[in-house]
């Protein structure tokens, strides 16, 4: 329902108990830099991996920026409850809509409207599988909205209401969407201008041509009997980008024939052009 | 080069440098209780997520053990270097094979040498896509090994040499396996007896049966102009039952076709069985 979308965007929940400042992580907001916003009840699971390595460099260094909202503050009555039993019976416990909706509020108030430019994503194993192409689309975007879930999910009638996209990590069910949210913010910062050091890096790797990437070597020469494949020591560069190629085309086709397919399907596309 | 791999398990790479005190977490260690050992650059990245909610409660309650295993420590000289420039040339630097092949010996010794009961594997976006089969079985491990790239990755020779599964968490690039590794624990680990509260959730969810799972609500009756559906609030239980088996059929033939014709054709074989 992408109709009723602007609606909430123009609302700020505003309660009494309500304090901002606990909100938010202390980052000054940088304008024009990539911002993950992430709805969450783990908000101490943030950065976790991210601040470490590239990631965490590209934050220190204001390269993309991480907003936390704690779903806990947004939680009714004197112990801030979040969720409730399932209509209609069943285990676990269901996230309530008025407590995410005003979380969402909060999140998007002041976010571009237009979702290309911000998208409003739920972590669920119910959706679309995020993939390389999702990660490039969304470093494009001036930053993001990420709604965590916990327990059997979220009320339905917020993903309707906000018309929002669902994204999964994969088919398999984790605990909650924090560490997706990390798996998919870690492969969209990366992407991001300037954070990785050689973009030569990005151009070669898996999922980046259509190809799982050619197998790696280097020092010692030799190990436990194993040497490095002779043509990687010839320092004739045709040669060994030959030799690459074919190797990252030989482990496509043995390990990924649903890749291996659309890669040649591509090449004939290309050729024809030609 | 399985062959080879009873071969390593019973060396212990003894250095006069190596602190075995300083590899280990403080954790002692739980005679059949199931563990992860991380073979990581980045070990103040666990447990991260890990250690909250469900899976850190059962962390706490011994249910599951997690031992972070520090590359750095096994790397070589002054600066304990672990990486190298890549054989044959190119951007980013790769894993040295002596340097993981100490830290993999270091991690299988003591660990059970079939691999069945003991799975051995390296988090590469060149792998076989994790999903929930691959969680069932390793949580039926008594434990697992995973290392965890970062940079171009691991020279190949240590792959062919452990014969090391190559697992990959999706069609994507992650600044290092850190992040998958935590995903694919946390998705093992939660099926562990014990884990989980409510048996039921499990069976219910996501890829558990086949179908994407139906959509939840919870209170209140109306938000936002939106009520709960008639039938769920109706607490005719044969009803509810058919109505969230018909919406789960609906959500998976709409959105993950694949998934639809596999559920389709393990629904005639058990027709056919009968």
């Amino acid at each position: 329902m992408t109709d009723s979308a602007p609606k909430s965007h123009g609302r700020l929940a505003v309660r009494p108990t309500l304090k901002p400042s606990e909100l938010m992580t202390n980052t000054p907001d940088l304008a024009g830099v990539w911002k993950a916003k992430v709805i969450t009840l783990f908000p101490e699971a943030f950065p976790g991996v991210l601040g470490e390595s590239l990631t965490g460099k590209a934050l220190q260094d204001g390269k993309w920026q991480l907003e936390k909202i704690r779903l806990r503050e947004f939680g009714e009555g004197k112990h801030r409850n979040v969720d409730d039993t399932p209509a209609g019976g069943g285990a676990g416990m269901v996230i309530r809509p008025d407590v995410m909706g005003n979380a969402i509020d909060f999140a998007m108030n002041g976010a571009p409207q237009d979702r290309a430019q911000w998208p409003l994503v739920y972590l669920s194993p119910r959706g679309k599988r995020f993939d390389q192409a999702t990660a490039k689309r969304w470093s494009k975007a001036r930053g993001i909205t990420m709604i965590c879930g916990r327990f059997e999910g979220v009320d339905d009638r917020v993903l309707f209401h906000y018309g929002i996209e669902e994204v999964s990590l994969g088919d398999f069910v984790l605990t909650g969407g924090e560490i997706a949210a990390q798996a998919m913010i870690d492969a969209t910062v990366r992407l991001l201008p300037g954070v990785l050091g050689n973009a030569e890096s990005i151009e070669e790797e898996s999922h980046a041509n259509g190809l799982l990437e050619h197998p790696q070597f280097t020092r010692p020469a030799e190990w436990r009997g194993l040497p490095i494949p002779e043509v990687l020591m010839s320092g004739h560069h045709g040669k060994i980008a030959e030799w690459r190629q074919k190797m990252a085309e030989k482990i496509t086709q043995e390990r990924r024939p649903d890749m291996w397919d659309a890669y040649q399907a591509a090449q004939k596309t290309q050729k024809a052009k030609k």
